[in-house]
């Protein structure tokens, strides 16, 4: 079967969708696009034979040649935009955050709820990382006993200097953190705490760069998590388990190592294969880092429309990310510990 | 555009190929299958709904639906598949090797270059692997000067205990050293010598195992490539280029790093998505650790096929192979060096 | 010249530094030993050609055949015998802890200062090991910039299932990363917090294992050290510090790789060469791990007693460490942030 | 005890063993020197209170005060003055090469032979290396089975431009390759074949370089043994050894990895402790790579002349590692494998 696409939201991110779906992945096409920004819409549909564009994410959603909808707009929209195709019946892939605020996602849930069945995909792709995968498969083996710690760090070597704010840190980066250690360790987050060390001098104006945030779960495992937005160095995202009998870690991953110059360099994997790896460097940005997760979590997508079914993070799990980022954006304004508020996950949710 | 494939042969390779078009990759189906085994034939279209049984290779390439063929039969039927497919203007993927001998191999390119155009890809997948593509791309980039040496291994878990003789360890395991080494230095193999080690006690009755294969190019690069069929502990395949100024080397490429029981263990990446990797071992067989490269492979073919080009290994390097391979086999039945037969590369085939 | 040195405390550590200072060192030999157990004494004495052994460390120290003394006995006696070396002039080699109490620490302190040159050195061997010493050239080379965060990470396999407390991880095992963070980064800690992630079932009654110590340096870095002393998987100590413009972390230190049964392993240096690293293991202890750093310190030592000078961790060290594990253990025990009661360092102890 | 040594030969090699055995090692003292050149000599005693110039190795030898000899003098002159050694009864170590022909080496072992007792031992001092122990040991205890092959590979950044031949790649590189694996594996070498590969353009006039040395050893285990002596990148040494179940390497030993400017580097060990290593090279040369191995090599030499007796590489040792340089270098000029002309081992040397 062929998943026609509609793809609402034709920036960087929905324009790398599109190249996906038609270039690298199976099973899917694009037949429909729109964006505020009609022309750019129009430049993108120019390269999409057959496809049409749409004045209105309301009207892509409604044309009977999209089978599945794609949103990677602005994430304001996002609920406006997600509720339509839940009504609509229509299978949506929604980039992250699923909505900014809990209270948009607890009705997204709602609208999913009454449609009964789940629709929503949302777009944490380090689920579908082959070294969170191990990690999780590795834990869930027994390989390390009971999880008792995990230490993250996510890096990056530069933000835009101005727009970029504190705040965005948690809502921005380390909501991937706040997804992963869901997933990794099934259970919910119970309360966040922020550490404001030493701020870098690279940082812009007015940004508290790094920070160190703390995650409890409901069990007890502390999660602490650096993230440093102003690395300079390169990406970088590490992962450290902590077992009652082991520990697991995502490795330096790289295809080859040069030495040269009185130096031994290891050369990360994660480059798109058109551009092949060059000998001694760390990753640039999330997409050399993630490029095959990206690839496997739209694929997923695909074959999980195709199926009828869904897969992958839900709409319960983009609620979690925007509560826990809630409490988590609380502590880092009160320098104190912020519970996070959380009903009871609905039985729909549960796996 | 969609590219319809004719595949001929659906035993294990064929069947691998059929999962790739139809479950991984973009732009191809297969329409139509054949087999000499015609019940096996049947099997395998019953699960692709609307491919042809054809009862013959020539019929399936006479197919109007199958704008391509993929040539997965065994390798003394390949001659004449191919050679077919060349005469009815349809590109052709043929998996290794091209043909047994070179003389085979030179009707091949003699019916190509009659035809006019590049239309036979040959299945050498290293070519396509991230980490090849990476020494590659150091050293066309200058990043260790010109290159001086090359250290490969190629050590397989086991073979059958029946059936593998001394000489496939040549044409079945080398083969793809041979040629990858042609493509990373772009230049020929002038000659060869095999030596015999201490044979491992682990080998079936009659096997040398291991052996190592020196290889002589045309500048006087010299490769050694230890072959170690009954290797045990896993599937690994290594390589270092030595430059004048550096070396680059294949790394150990893992997902994550696990430590537990007085260990510190490394894991591979390479594994199909659909079986996560668990903690702590290193790749059990050649789809394991080429699984991308495979994917790669067939991918950028239907790629050039819709292009109404060719890409890849080409006749010409199937030729070369076979004549390596010929000189690797009397070296090894002699115990002296033996120069590699090679005429010069024709015109057509100069990229 | 030789120094003939006087051990105060024949027990594990106290015979290891005698075996060190006649077996491996230059430079030195033990003149007298003493201990509260005289028969131990006696015993160890025996295996010391031309050694006296005192009923008494007083009298040990009074022995004019001692240069220098080595203070390895029970911490609660530090105090009395180092302030009796410093009154009798003669270098001392104090194992950590200085003393327990930082008003014990005090008067150490001005026993010295009294005597008008520095006659102490604190048992820290983490400045003498190769790994700190190369984090710490790269940290004041600028080859990171500027110092914002370090990761630690403590683990021993096991601990005694009684008699050992949660107030020891502090004062046992963080006390070694509360030393060499003052040292790596040149300046005072301010405060520390503890947290209390989800409890090992491998602990012990009543002992709160893992620990989160959370360390704030006088310039705000921040340091986060992961104490668990059930780890199981090994001896492990682990270090990364984050600069402005990149990282340098203790390495996986291994002399070799051993690939077999589907595992990839390596293994640790840390072994004393007389009993040669076996393949495929990660430490059993710290004196596997550091072995080289307690060779160099007391190499160290001996050459600047020879040289009539002092080196390595102070007094001033010692009290410090001792006033920082005091504020930790209250943190602990309140679950709160601690501050660091210091005064200012006296000029005596500027560097 | 304390040995009193005798150093013949005060080039820079001599001063380094006499900085190792005043400033370093236990249990030794430097109490004689002479040179060829009699103002080093006197200058090099001048630092050594207490030592006494002779005008001749005879005279050193037949000093009273001198307990046992260390030969470091011009290679030529190595037979007289080791045989000198035996003769006075007292126990000698000899840099590499103990002569420089075989029949030199066979008198020095009739004389030890005559002499009744062990008295030599040859400066090969990669066997003290914890590596190649690490190694050997992993090897002995099974846990990769029988040895099949084992690569080596032995690079120096650079040569002197002048007068370093390409027979001196054999004798002055290989012959360290060609003693450590006679040692790992327990068993003589064979036969000896050199290849040339492609020559370096950094190469001096004249020098073939680099080679690739194959030894057999007499069960069959076949060792490969790249020397490249203008390798520019660094002192690197490398080893596998492949056997029926497993492979143990060398590995590529660091204390730190600083990630910096879009590269991951490791930083080797090896580094004297006087000179911290800094943080992203790979060793300049053999002092560097093999300080430690140096100081245990010599520590092992003083405490088996303590103890009466003698220990690591023998005179047989010795003459070994010349038959087969022999044996090389005349497979180097003949372009063809030469067989080694080796007499039993006399029972005198057995283990």
């Amino acid at each position: 079967m062929n998943v026609r696409v509609g793809v609402i939201g034709v920036g960087m991110i929905g324009q790398d969708h599109i190249r996906r779906i038609t270039q690298v992945l199976t099973g899917g096409s694009v037949t429909a696009v729109s964006d505020v920004d009609a022309a750019r819409a129009g430049q993108v549909a120019a390269g999409l034979p057959g496809a049409t564009v749409h004045d209105s994410a309301q009207d892509l959603i409604g044309d009977e040649n999209v089978d599945a909808v794609l949103v990677a707009s602005w994430g304001a929209a996002h609920e406006e935009q997600v509720v339509a195709a839940i009504r609509a019946g229509k299978p949506v892939f929604c980039e992250k955050p699923l909505a900014p605020a809990s209270d948009a996602c607890q009705r997204i849930m709602d609208a999913e709820m009454a449609a009964g069945r789940r629709l929503v995909q949302v777009g944490f792709m380090r689920r579908f990382d082959a070294g969170y995968r191990a990690m999780k498969s590795t834990l869930d083996d027994g390989g390390i006993g009971a999880p008792l710690l995990m230490h993250c760090a996510h890096r990056n070597p530069s933000v835009p200097p101005y727009g970029f704010t504190t705040d965005m840190i948690i809502s921005d980066s380390a909501v991937h953190e706040i997804d992963v250690v869901r997933w990794l360790f099934g259970e919910e987050i119970a309360a966040a705490t922020v550490l404001t060390p030493r701020r870098s001098s690279q940082a812009g104006d007015g940004l508290q760069d790094p920070l160190i945030l703390l995650l409890e779960m409901a069990s007890g495992v502390l999660v602490d998590d650096e993230l440093f937005v102003n690395a300079r160095y390169g990406y970088d995202v590490r992962g450290e388990i902590v077992g009652e009998t082991g520990t697991v870690a995502l490795a330096d991953v790289s295809e080859v190592t040069v030495r040269a110059g009185n130096r031994c360099s290891i050369v990360p994997v994660g480059q798109p294969p058109q551009t092949p790896p060059r000998g001694d460097r760390v990753p640039v940005d999330w997409r050399d880092r993630f490029v095959r997760a990206y690839d496997t979590e739209l694929q997923e997508w695909l074959n999980a429309v195709a199926a009828g079914g869904a897969t992958g993070p839900s709409s319960w799990d983009g609620y979690a990310a925007a509560a826990v980022t809630d409490a988590a954006v609380e502590a880092l304004r009160t320098g104190r510990r912020a519970a996070v508020a959380m009903p009871e996950r609905p039985d729909f949710y549960a796996k």
